[in-house]
């Protein structure tokens, strides 16, 4: 038995995730329980009284609020969330262009207590998306890069297929096959998989790459209600219309 | 280091929570990775197919799907799951009035490989409502009677708020504080809590039973939508117009 971040509530890591159902977005709280240090993990604006109040109800003191990428389809809580909770640092990667008080790139950490997440790169739905993967390796946040039977889109922003796929391929599927992938969105219900069963059934990523671009050059999706708004917005850590 | 039903993919216990979001309602998937025998509670109609799907690429043989209730805003998806899987039995409790291959009591067991369920009788949301606790206390999926921050609405069916208020006391708050409480229903994008926060936060619960009463009393809820269809339905597994 290795010391690896379970999800029970006695004893290992403090976790919850979250749903947010207008985007369909999943916010994920982690916490150690002896230093109750936190990590908040793509909080949407419209749910951050509920998040901070279940941070104060479970004792925990949240010391960053990090962005897998700069999203597009919702505006960001972390700024809100800096402001209504002292000492709070907000967290994306460097390589999104946008403003945060750290800026993340490739093998960096983000402690808290005697847990880590470690952030890889995986570029491809954006130039800034980041997976942060649990120090042990057993769950991994890969933001819209691969989603449960899914990927992100790659028609917008610095979007590029042949990016994701190498991304996802070389820096995701290389984790154990145990591993928990919990993504930044779900449409279908869907709370967790794993490294092995997108391997084995991920509908797109189990295509050749040409394959691959192929599919994403022909979803034909319609552009997201609210990229206007929330792209400027998360820039600025989602400040910018509060 | 006890043999806990930790919810990693590697080891111990296969599990899974997935929800519908037309009645918000979560169903739960519980596997044992040796024998590969699965248990389902609260599977929805008009998710089978997902599920179904879910339960084939894990490799699972679903043994039994189980209702925590005879619910009233959704149809039970256990009929049609009996159907499509061959060999999987539906159960509820003996006290919903339903028909099923298991009728459930006080103190039955619901096993699948090294993995069980243990039956607690909760009542007050309907005379029928069980709590499925695993048997290592970890988890426990309250169904309709505790929900998070929330209880189940006693205004129909057999509905009564001091049996609830005494069923979730003695039943679900006399378990190990760190156990995990996953309810049928979430209207927040919460997906679990636990005996202690329960105990410590729920708005309901914490009050007297006076309190409770008068508080259950005046909730003045609409009547759910599909109750004339869906609770004839439930009481034949679901099977009653298909
Ligand atoms: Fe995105
Ligand atoms: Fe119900």
């Amino acid at each position: 038995y290795s010391a690896n971040m379970e999800r029970r509530a006695g004893g290992g890591i403090i976790f919850r995730q979250l749903f947010e159902s207008i985007s369909s977005t999943y916010t994920y709280l982690l916490g150690d329980p002896e230093s109750r240090e936190a990590v908040l993990i793509d909080p949407v604006l419209e749910t951050v009284d509920r998040d901070i109040k279940l941070i104060e109800e479970l004792e925990l003191q949240l010391k960053v609020a990090v962005n897998t990428h700069c999203h597009a389809d919702h505006i960001t809580g972390t700024g809100l969330m800096k402001k209504k909770l002292y000492g709070t640092k907000s967290a994306i990667s460097e390589h999104s262009g946008a403003t945060a008080d750290i800026l993340l790139s490739e093998g960096d950490s983000i402690t808290f207590g005697k847990y880590c997440l470690n952030v890889r790169e995986t570029p491809g739905h954006t130039d800034g998306c980041v997976t942060l993967v649990a120090g042990d390796q057993s769950m991994a946040f890969t933001g819209d890069a691969l989603l449960i039977r899914g990927c992100g889109r790659t028609d917008f922003q610095q979007g590029c297929s042949k990016k994701l796929y190498h991304s996802i391929h070389t820096k995701i599927f290389t984790l154990p096959g145990h591993c928990l992938i919990y993504p930044a969105h779900d449409y279908k219900g869907q709370t967790v998989s794993t490294v092995d069963e997108e391997k084995k059934f991920n509908p797109r990523l189990t295509k050749t790459l040409e394959e691959f671009v192929e599919i994403m050059s022909n979803l034909n999706l319609p552009k997201p209600q609210k990229i206007d708004i929330a792209v400027p917005a998360n820039l600025v850590c989602g400040l910018h219309d509060i």
